[in-house]
């Protein structure tokens, strides 16, 4: 299917305050986020599986892929439209083959060869990063910067989400590193404005493309 | 598919004392087991994956069933045999719906209403219990005895494996109350010879049904 990783907003309770998942991905949607990834890993699965199918119900009529972190599983069962997948998770050639050549396979890549890998196991898209120091993701390692974010989109031909520190300010370098778009938890969830925070990012990015 | 509920052991590679879980099931298989589940929270999917497809060129051949804890996508990905969810894990008639009426489903039960309702969204067979006290599932809960296991057996028809705390001594008492078979971690995979404790408690649920 096709995407629209301008804006991509991932979802985590501790960041958003304990704040309903529902309402804080409206109000991304709202601002200008155009894809939404569920990433719940402190909720049982049960619950998880719960919460995917009442943002389906948001990102459906607003025309925005949800994609559901690690769990091809659930994304099947919940009818999302695709999963995305970490260097540790479901290798990213059993998620296509699980999902099927409509629905959307993501994976992360901080390095070339992690890129070009997953690109050949049938990634649609790929996260890159941590573009820039980020304190969202304990596990995200150094951060590889514009620079590093050059290297890879010199060596796949997927789209690519810059992932990891960014914000307003710093998503413009990202784009102009070759990012289709920009990859927040904290930037957009961690504000007191969702909605706005999403805002700026989203007008960010668009300026950088001009 | 057909399974024999018999002697269902549960991998644990702390257990196991990081024995490799290839040489821990064929030792087991070898002993009397008749159903294998893979269960590693510990490792990274990516490893429990291909650990997955390994056991399953053991356990193929020999006829015995391997079923994946909790992740339905892992199984169907590896073509394993089936999936066991419990409480807090994909729900029952989602693990149903994408795994198809061929594959198993089990589903864990505690109470007479989980085992009611986990066989009315299509569970397999259920997997009761903690029947005696067990230090092998931190998450276990109250034992609820030999008399717990029959009122739940009143209260279903699918066949049920009793699990907690089993060994070669009460075993019989499980399937005494009304259980088809009985599952291990810790008295197989804990044990030094996996076989002979795999024979020894096979041998106890064979003579306890005369």
């Amino acid at each position: 299917m096709r995407f629209d990783l301008s804006l991509y907003v991932i979802t985590d309770r501790a960041i958003g305050r304990d704040r309903p998942l529902e309402d804080l991905v409206a109000a991304a949607i709202r601002g200008g986020a155009t894809m939404v990834q569920l990433r719940d890993k402190t909720r049982p699965l049960r619950d998880v599986v719960a919460t995917g199918r009442r943002l389906l119900a948001i990102t459906g009529p607003a025309g925005v892929p949800l994609i559901v972190n690690d769990r091809a599983d659930v994304a099947l069962a919940i009818g999302a439209d695709g999963v995305h997948v970490g260097p540790d998770d479901l290798p990213v050639s059993d998620a296509r083959h699980l999902l099927g050549p409509d629905r959307i396979v993501g994976a992360s890549a901080g390095t070339v060869d992690e890129a070009v890998r997953a690109e050949a196991d049938g990634a649609d898209y790929l996260g890159v990063g941590s573009v820039f120091p980020t304190s969202s993701k304990a596990d995200a390692g150094e951060a590889i910067g514009p620079e590093g974010l050059a290297r890879i989109r010199a060596a796949v031909s997927v789209p690519i989400v810059a992932i990891g520190g960014i914000t307003a300010d710093n998503a413009p370098e990202a784009i102009r590193a070759g990012a289709q778009g920009v990859a927040v938890i904290a930037a957009v969830f961690g504000a007191d404005d969702v909605r706005e925070a999403a805002h700026r990012i989203a007008e960010a990015v668009r300026a950088a493309r001009e």
